[in-house]
């Protein structure tokens, strides 16, 4: 029968010099997606940090007694305040609320070890945290000093940084598809920007709730957040528009997993549909995980769900100015867990996509 | 065991005098859901109408031979140039390919009886019908005296219309959401309204495709017809917007049923959400399936899906301008077969609700 | 709008003497399901009853303030030791959980009501009500008074009952399925009898849990309670099985409604396919609510969810012994709140199936 | 963005010499997941062959044009009778209808290279192919050649077949749960032995039908094949059970992947839980994708898909003699491709787990 050692030998075989990297919050969506890419990892030897407040607390949420299933072992540590030092960890990766995040990083980073964190807790500025969480920033100081981490925007600055804070999974979705039309001033701002967003459930997290229960989700599909959601400060920061001038409202579908976002916007000039794509191909040059949709294409979230890519889809209207932006990102992974990777490849030299072409995606089509 | 006589006499006896109406076109999914709702409406004796064309077909759309399995039997006749006279149909609906319901649609009116054509066939100008179908319309002269059968617009017309061209889903459900604003001259044009739209899967028809299997359906989720839908025309006819003013995407949705769309647009002048409901409920006051939703209440398709009202729900922006607009139906029911019944019961003289309340739909809350 | 009085009106106008019903728990499925039973019943006053214990609790169950939606007003009292007094009621149904209905029922009875109870409070001896539900059973004198409300097999005991035990929704499946074979004596007892029973997911009830989470849920199929469901004791006692000849393994279905059952067992004697549904016919010659699937079709959930049939299908093997039987029910409906409305209407003198055959389910084929 | 060759030269660096393996068949469920764990299997290099009759034909299976989003490019070639020379192929693995296989395959062994089939094509005895596929079989030659490939039973005979009958699903499920109590004579045989199967949409393949259309299989569930599957006799011959003695019914879920199976069956004598596992454990000592559930677990489909394991439970009776046994297998991978793979690597003299357990399959729990 399914012999665990025989796995692990076989795994070391082919593993140089790994990074020792801890992950602090793993039994949530993003947190659990999070420790399937680490030991997945080519360069990485994770370690999962076991805290009371965090995975204590939900060890009822796992539905069957598996452990004995897993084809592999898997590293665990207590955390403690010298958890990084007795574990000679160069980095941690928090997968945890915001206010276990605010209370955790610091002890990291004074430990030496960088952080990248899953949670909203770094990515605002201190006026505009207490306005969308509700409560006074414990360390605002550090707000200053966190990179917001969106590769294809930020990537020199999150080489070197520090601290990360992992984007939010609707940002994501909506800052990929604005950023370059935004940048180079191609949008008529006082037409205003939408972004109609629709997520799986994943997104609600993974509390038993009457809003996740899945008579009350399946054969559903409902708008929540309507001009009002959190998310909505992060991508005005990124990509520099006043609040006024843009609309979110956020969807949950009857699925597991994805974010679809829908944006629509004018144009100050009527474009051809090939320089748009010039736009967006120019701007993301470097960007591994960017892919356009040729015309004619229907995008979709089957063709992104298990991998980090972000999928672009862009109409013009017959006009020349009306444009229609869709983009698609599983919400796990480029949306958490997969992002945080390539922020820790950049943060560790390594390539940008180490660890993340090879996830079993599925891909349709040849 | 089950016996369908009793089942028939009991109906029987709480009959009156009912209208016999012919029905053309019952195996695709709006068909099957007027048959039965014209089965339980209790002021019409329903005649199932067998074309070669249009049922022979699709018989083996039926995956079980489960007549034995019905509760009720149900009255059939051969469709004929005379069925009409035969059968003393007063009227006749179609629910046939738009093809189809020009080719028969003459013969029923020839015949002296009414009609309700649930297809696209009469719902355009001429002009209209030959850039979004592809074809020159056969009957233009119908054109001109089809009634839009949207009630909450066009009640009275609908009262005494020969012919009722049955909306189609999606503009039941944008021009419900739009016309108060519009009518009254309350949005903003220049910024441009947009209409994010999602539906379920019997939307896209009952014909096996790629499109349609399970397993490219669900866990799944996609944009279509962006910015080229054919139902756009029939919405800009009725809230009087040009088509330069309004950007309207369709998308599928892993479920069986109902549109949710998500209007975006901006008022000429800052209002306050009392206002707003007050312009609505004044616009509706007859209407008896529209229902607002309450402030602070989440949109959602389940409590629409099985009856015939269009739910509306608003969300005002802090500066009073960008309003959020969200109408919910059952594409099958308010989008195709109770709107017909509803159009039905206004010829007839019916109360307008008449068969449409009592739908066994699941109504949440209390 | 929507205009609550004339829909009110329009109910009274075609109703002749109702009967008073109370409902004691109205917020779980089957609860919800039996308040829109009695609201459509012709001969029926429902009131519903709101007890601190049962209703309250649950108010954060409700995702919207969705009570503005409602097409007809609901009638409300306070349950109290005097409730059936007051609101003049001559029968009172619980759907509550076992606890609770032990505590009711006799508060109910005492003052003249009949009742129904949906749980499994009264469906047992007090011995296998010990070992099943872990307690000594408070009013083991009602256990003797009890009618099982399966009317397929006890339909004169129902008629004069004061208590009736509403089956549990696997019970009902089984049961229907087997007790004409076993009642005849066609069964080879030795070789035993399987059950293997698949349920939607209402069936595990209304509270949030990881179990029924959505993320849980779909994509995914589960074995539970396998040869331990506190359910076999009431399939034994209808059929007259021993616990040792009887296999019962329940599972939970990524769907929200309906109960597939498939049975094993061996003929005594070789028998042809028409005797077999002969025998059938014969025994349920007086219910209403079993139909029989012909020969080559497939059962399916989708024709009954949604009606109170029972559907059986049968297929013998090769050598006339081996016999595979399998039942559909929908377990809201035959399996909990139709059942009730079925004794109810029994009990009442009324037609079995009033207010049963109008639920709007879905039909297919023709 | 993405750029294709980065990837493909990262993987040509970490491979040592490569096996050359050819597809034939790569666009139904079990092809195309085939292709995907050969592209990612570390010492296979793969190549698509193009087939007119197989893959030309089915080319608007693909929903979307997305090859542009592909993130490798892959190999491909054109099938002829010199196709294996010409490739250099070592292997040759057949996702292929059973006709086109009995058609390829002697070519495919005429040039000297060895096979894999996945369908059922020399799964059966010539008589058995007869009766169950409906004409007679063009090679019955190699039907007496031709291993039967289930690594857990055949191992020693997989390692050096020319041709391999890869397992049918439902066959796989069955034979993993059954075969240690038969092998070793723990079955009462007279009682009979139950599998109730059931399986998700992707086991009824990919051609669109009524029977695999979203709206018919979602919200629904049902029993086919019952007491007639083709794939019966597979397990008689492995298993060494009479076909009096086992019923087997096949169900479809509502659901994309999976096959659950619960069997049920009587021991000679009584046992203890721990004898049983014991056996298994004894029996499946070399097997590395067999595991076994802790008692009082939960089996379930979501622990398995996207793997190659068969997970099975066990669940003992009081009396120590019924017992129920649920295999649980991810229908395209342990059911189809994972096992053509499983089997290629014991051919190859490779680890026979090498490129199974990188699947990034969801792995719950810790």
């Amino acid at each position: 029968m399914h012999n665990y050692s025989q796995a692990a030998s076989s795994r070391k075989l082919r593993a140089g010099r790994k990074f020792r990297v801890g992950l602090l919050g793993y039994t949530g969506y993003s947190g659990a997606e999070l420790a399937g890419l680490l030991e997945r990892h080519p360069a990485v030897a994770p370690v999962l940090l076991d805290h009371r407040e965090v995975d204590g607390s939900v060890a009822n949420f796992q539905p069957v007694p598996c452990g004995e299933l897993r084809s592999r072992p898997l590293s665990h540590a207590r955390w403690s305040a010298t958890a990084v030092a007795e574990n000679n960890l160069e980095a941690v990766l928090t997968a945890t609320p915001p206010e276990i995040s605010i209370a955790m990083i610091p002890q990291v980073l004074a430990q030496g070890a960088r952080a990248i964190d899953l949670s909203g807790a770094f990515r605002l500025s201190a006026d505009q945290y207490r306005r969308w969480y509700g409560n006074e920033h414990a360390h605002p100081e550090l707000l200053r000093q966190a990179v917001y981490g969106l590769p294809e925007l930020y990537r020199e600055q999150i080489r070197t940084a520090c601290l990360v804070a992992n984007p939010g999974c609707y940002p994501t979705a909506a800052i990929c598809a604005l950023w370059p039309l935004l940048q180079h001033d191609w949008v008529d701002r006082a037409a205003g920007v939408v972004c109609d967003a629709k997520s799986g459930v994943t997104g609600a997290g993974k509390n038993p709730s009457p809003k996740t229960h899945f008579v009350q989700v399946s054969e559903n599909f409902s708008a929540y957040a309507i001009l009002r959601h959190r998310h909505v400060p992060e991508v005005l920061n990124s990509v520099g528009l006043e609040e006024s001038e843009f609309a979110f409202t956020a969807h949950l579908l009857p699925m597991q997993r994805g974010i679809l976002a829908t944006h629509y916007l004018r144009l100050k000039r009527a474009a051809k549909m090939g320089e748009v794509l010039d736009l967006y191909r120019s701007a993301y040059g470097e960007a591994r995980f960017i892919r356009l949709y040729p015309e004619g294409s229907q995008p979709q979230l089957s063709l992104v769900n298990g991998t980090n890519f972000c999928d672009i889809h862009c109409t013009l209207g017959q006009d020349g100015k009306r444009l229609v932006v869709v983009s698609c990102i599983d919400n796990l992974v480029k949306g958490a867990a997969g992002q945080a990777v390539q922020n820790m490849n950049l943060m560790f030299g390594l390539d940008e996509a180490e660890g993340l072409l090879e996830t079993g995606a599925k891909e349709q089509g040849s």
